[in-house]
């Protein structure tokens, strides 16, 4: 892994030269996460021409050891301090992620001039490399085995409760070997599926209700995402209708899915297909996201985004239908864009499955 | 809870009067959280001398009707800047929380003067009201309640894993009724004790082994922080001599947490225990910290750290002595600052408890 990481320190290098710094100090702890490997709470780290130097606390001092073998490491308290304190020639600062206030001490403790560089690792992280990819295909893999395992062993009988759903998806998840759900599991049964981001209830679920399921496994600090419904016995006609429509965007948005596409047109491609059917004012929000160390990050799939796409970003789809008082489906998968057609990471069909 | 919300708002009013500003345009979530009672992913609040407006994005619009029902609310996806657009006479913003390229966009799209005011909610947050300090007990004692269970279970068998444990404390958390772990939950067996952050491996605990859990449980937005060891079959000396040591320490140190005492003061009474039995080096951080909505907050209990306790506050105490390559014991409890002795909210014993 050292290796890994040494060959993303060398690709922000390139940034850095095309930007005219000699030095880039990173204090978003993902950015340094994605640049060193550590994984610890309290980090930052000083990427220079020729080298990188490494902070973290003394809680961390053993475990960094491991985790950063390569690089020099400084045991502080304050690490963006310390290592301002050893910046160089025009020496950037993530301006997107320092606090005003944070940008006042760095400047005060700084040895060299600071300059905004926002977006330098965000840059390279909107690509993902294979060992990034490969964390999110397991992070998808534990969401499908989960959903399929709670499917077959019953888990959505009448009477369950929302949080009793959510909580055996995120058992399942952690059993498939995630190290945890990527985010609050969103389980919406009933006229609750109709509130895009409802946080699980005592409610019961019912025969007849929709059961919405937005979740997704974290894995190796890569997240997946997933939204599925299924319906308590004989799916209603209203259900099936506006399931088929939210899949017909949905497919719409995937197959719109290719390199050089802009982020507005995919979200175009699945709206529209929502929009002939009279329910654009259903649809309230943006088509997708990004996904990888953040659930959601760059690239914003939206009609306000800017921005085309490249082969290797890992984004959702997830367009979604919702009639206030009576019920809502969303459909959202994580794909990787390829050349040709994306690559599916969430393998649940989705059919609106009858349970 | 709309009552408690607006007086907090009260409060945080009297700060505005205090440091002559008309409004707090309030951007930091856990800020909006603590004023408002939204728990969306997506929101900030403008408060004026005599009004609030809350702002949220489409995918919150129907929660956020039944988290906060008493204030205007405004629908859009970039909160920030929807309510800088409505900022009025001097209206301070969150410079410990804006970025630096966050500020620029707040002031193109302020229409009125912006000034630094960091820190004003957090001054209220300090001290915790009463429904805070119940919802802190609350996961204190689902934190107790999962290591007994895990206990009376015989979840320490040699052979089981750390990982294991780790789970088992977690899933023990969620049974207690809590949301989930506070962090991630620390398990360190044998020789891993002797890391202060550990994460939990695949290794297996063996007769013998000290076993640090250092773990916390989540129950509405508020976080517990507890640490115990317990030892598998009969303690070596060593083992007994430094959890005595550690234990006097920790005592030494809750006995100072009275209000009035600097928090300097209170680190030093645990540390001075350990540095006269010589291993001053082996306890290389804080005493203690803040916890509430965040699970560090203020105020830091360390040497370095300024500002003096006052009751209401809620902090851990958790000394530790580690000696590389053997192992290490930490104690820690979650408290509450009291006139005379402070309020222990976790209960389980700190004796050595041989499993």
């Amino acid at each position: 892994m050292a290796e890994v990481h040494g060959r993303r320190r060398d690709a922000l290098r390139r940034l850095l030269d095309d930007r005219g710094l000699d030095a880039l100090l990173v204090t978003n702890l993902l950015n340094v996460r994605y640049l060193t490997g550590f994984t610890g709470s309290n980090a930052a780290l000083l990427v220079t021409r020729d080298n990188a130097v490494f902070c973290t606390d003394g809680r961390y001092e053993t475990s960094a050891q491991t985790q950063v073998p390569d690089l020099e490491r400084v045991i502080e308290r304050d690490c963006a301090l310390a290592l301002a304190a050893r910046a160089v020639g025009r020496t950037g600062f993530e301006s997107d992620h320092v606090t005003v206030d944070g940008l006042q001490d760095l400047t005060e403790a700084a040895t060299a001039e600071l300059r905004k560089a926002p977006g330098l690792t965000a840059e390279l992280r909107i690509v993902k490399d294979e060992t990034e990819i490969e964390a999110l295909r397991m992070a998808c893999a534990a969401a499908d085995r989960a959903l399929a395992a709670l499917i077959e062993h019953g888990g959505f009988r009448p009477g369950r409760t929302e949080r009793e759903v959510a909580r055996a998806l995120d058992d399942g998840m952690r059993d498939q070997g995630a190290d945890g759900p990527a985010f609050a599991t969103i389980v919406a049964a009933g006229e609750h599926s109709a509130i895009p981001h409802h946080e699980p209830t005592d409610a019961q679920l019912k025969p007849g209700d929709l059961v919405k399921m937005d979740f997704g496994a974290l894995v190796d600090g890569y997240h997946s995402d997933m939204t599925r419904v299924v319906v308590l016995g004989h799916p209603a006609d209203w259900q099936t209708e506006i399931h088929a429509l939210v899949a017909a965007s949905q497919a719409a948005g995937r197959k719109a899915l290719t390199p050089g596409a802009t982020v507005a047109e995919v979200d175009d491609a699945a709206r529209s297909v929502i929009a002939a059917a009279g329910r654009s004012e259903q649809f309230m929000h943006g088509l997708g996201h990004g996904v990888g160390l953040e659930i959601h990050e760059a690239p914003a799939l939206s009609r306000a985004g800017t921005g085309t796409l490249a082969a290797g970003m890992a984004v959702t789809v997830e367009p979604g239908v919702y009639v206030p008082g009576q019920g809502g489906v969303r459909i959202e998968d994580t794909l990787i864009v390829r050349e040709g057609a994306p690559e599916l990471l969430t393998l649940t069909t989705k059919e609106l499955v009858v349970v």
